[in-house]
């Protein structure tokens, strides 16, 4: 049973100081209320330090950015999955473009969120990545080629045989695994193309959090998941 | 004005499960309880997630174990420094043995705590790396042969020439820069003898931590500064 | 059309003084010598300053034990893998367990070692970890539990099931790749019983390397394959 | 007793492709005529794997762009220090700002090349970073601001008070270390400027290794140094 209502938007709030402390608070509340409107499945993924706030306040699930590889103890500076799952978060993001990790560390972290009932959305950034993420049996994998990242050119629509290719990828690796979209989504047309390739959602950050009308971009993403 | 009042104890709570969550907020009301009863100061180094909950409760200062080299923008996992402060963290270890950092990103996080008026307790594993740290000017230097760190065996008594020699080249350096004493630090005794050597404090973990009765264990250390 | 010929015993020099500068011309000159005296393919893999040395004075293949992720550039001290080539290496070793890369560098190594005519043999440390580099085309795998390198007790002998269960992972996700056997290997009946579970080779370092006499034991590795 | 004679023309090869393998080769022959022909000194930092081949065939001083801070034993894929000096390097370039360090590694580097008596060229970003690398006691510091690293606008010419500045810190922490100059320098105009501004030298790399006439262009910077 996946903790993650499908099919959904996850917004990245990356290091960005519009998503920072109490800004990081108010998009989660705007997310929160637009996914209560829209019956949409949304998720925020605030910085480390700003999980337990969000959390103790939306009723959205909560994904950290980012968990080290490693098990309770004297690991100074961490950042211990536990400790996120304590403050509220029930998931990860893993590999993601900008925080990539060794084969083996992503390895680790799906093991040991799966030990801690914690949801995996790993980050690849190309079809043959993405099969091979599958065969470590994430629960959903979203494909953000790294030169699309943050360009507002939606992958969905500039490369959609690289989504087509790793909805096929994965499927044939491990079937298992959900496939979603990331880089370059900012719009509710980005949304319907990544869900027409196949994949059960969106991953995006800058579109949402950099836009000056943060709410009115979340609901139009949100409608494209309503028809 | 150092937001830090000397002689002082910091307990760094690591990634240890004994201070992680709920645990990490009892741990640091003990040491604000000890702190009010006996006048001393103390202050705690809980993990990124914890830190919004800790300096919520409690009146000692709150530092960060760590955190990431960067500015605001797209970082996606990494702990940026503005999301420790507006958690309530006043200041930060920098380099400890188990998050060593690359020099210029000491040189970059010193210069940055200064901007946001966040206190650097800055580590070092021997003599001359104390007195490098000590040339990019950070707020304090805690010396730590890696060796002795969880040992139980304080550096103030095993290995007193360290202590010595890192307070003085410190000084010769830069007079500016408080010297305090880590690893193996687990008594009253220790804490006497780091004093003595010239240090203005010390930096432990384990020895609180781990301690069967940690409200015993803070309470004797921070009798030894009451002296 | 690979250009190692198999079976194939690959052995790593690692860092040991045993096969640094003079010592590795020896070693590499008793592999050439047993491999043509029996006639069993053995690869040496030198460290990245001997390649020149090693590949001018052997008739056998020499790999790189590593090359960094990078094109020709700025990047002052990389490992550039055209260095190697033009060096005498045929190859490469790729993600071993004491020199673990990110996900998208085994990609982007594999990718351009095709590119340049490079053979992959690429480390895994478990069952899943091997089927997910068999979805990014290596030529090779070699799967090493971590825990058994250097020990003297051989994955094929104590740990049957990974190496089986490996080589069954790589034949469903991408049956073009050859599985090897690595750590731990250090007598030819851990050779025999490697090729019985169907790789098609060894990795092996200290059992050659440390030996007192090194001829003796590659000598009867050899021998295990000439059977 | 220093190995390298002062002033000196450091060539970093880079990874550059017209500085590897056969190139290298060539370049190194080119600054080996000249400085025979002039006099003045000059050395050369090719990559690891040319480091053997480059070191037979001249007689000036050859660097190793890098080393890995490891003693021997099992570390594959890393750079030994001893595998470099027995490829007949006689000294290191140490925290380049394409391959930066950690500052324990810089202070490990420069202890263990001492007791290999190699010579240890450090690198430095600004000021301050000159001043905690010259408390570790390196033979010599060249700070090279990295924007103005291959830009062809010198540091000496376009920021002469970070140059003095530099030259100012390293002799008021230790005055046995010897500073250079690096980061943009492409003319002899750039090398007396260095020189003007107190430092023993410089460290370059596309400035000769991208020229169309690499012969020339080092016969000018050479010239610079025989007024």
């Amino acid at each position: 049973m996946l903790k993650l209502k499908l099919p959904v938007i996850v917004v990245n709030f990356k290091t960005y100081i519009e998503a920072t402390g109490l800004n990081a608070l108010k998009l989660a509340k705007i997310c929160d209320k637009i996914s209560r409107e829209t019956g949409v499945n949304i998720a925020v993924a605030p910085q480390t330090a700003d999980i337990y706030r969000v959390s103790s306040e939306v009723d959205i699930p909560v994904l950290a950015q980012h968990v080290d590889p490693i098990k309770p103890g004297a690991s100074t500076g961490g950042i211990l999955m536990e400790s996120v799952k304590e403050a509220g978060a029930s998931g990860l993001l893993v590999n993601h473009s900008e925080k990539t990790l060794k084969l083996f560390e992503i390895d680790f972290l799906i093991n040991y969120a799966r030990k801690l009932s914690m949801v995996t959305l790993a980050c690849s950034n190309n079809i043959n990545v993405s099969g091979a993420i599958a065969a470590l049996n994430p629960d959903m994998i979203a494909v953000e080629p790294p030169e699309l990242i943050g360009s507002g050119i939606s992958v969905s629509k500039a490369q959609p045989e690289i989504v087509k290719g790793t909805v096929d990828f994965i499927k044939r690796i491990n079937s298992n695994v959900i496939p979603l979209c990331g880089a370059g989504i900012s719009s509710s047309e980005d949304v319907k193309a990544a869900i027409k390739l196949g994949t059960m959602g969106v991953l995006l950050a800058s579109g949402v959090v950099k836009a000056k009308d943060q709410e009115k971009i979340i609901r139009s993403l949100a409608e494209a998941l309503m028809e």
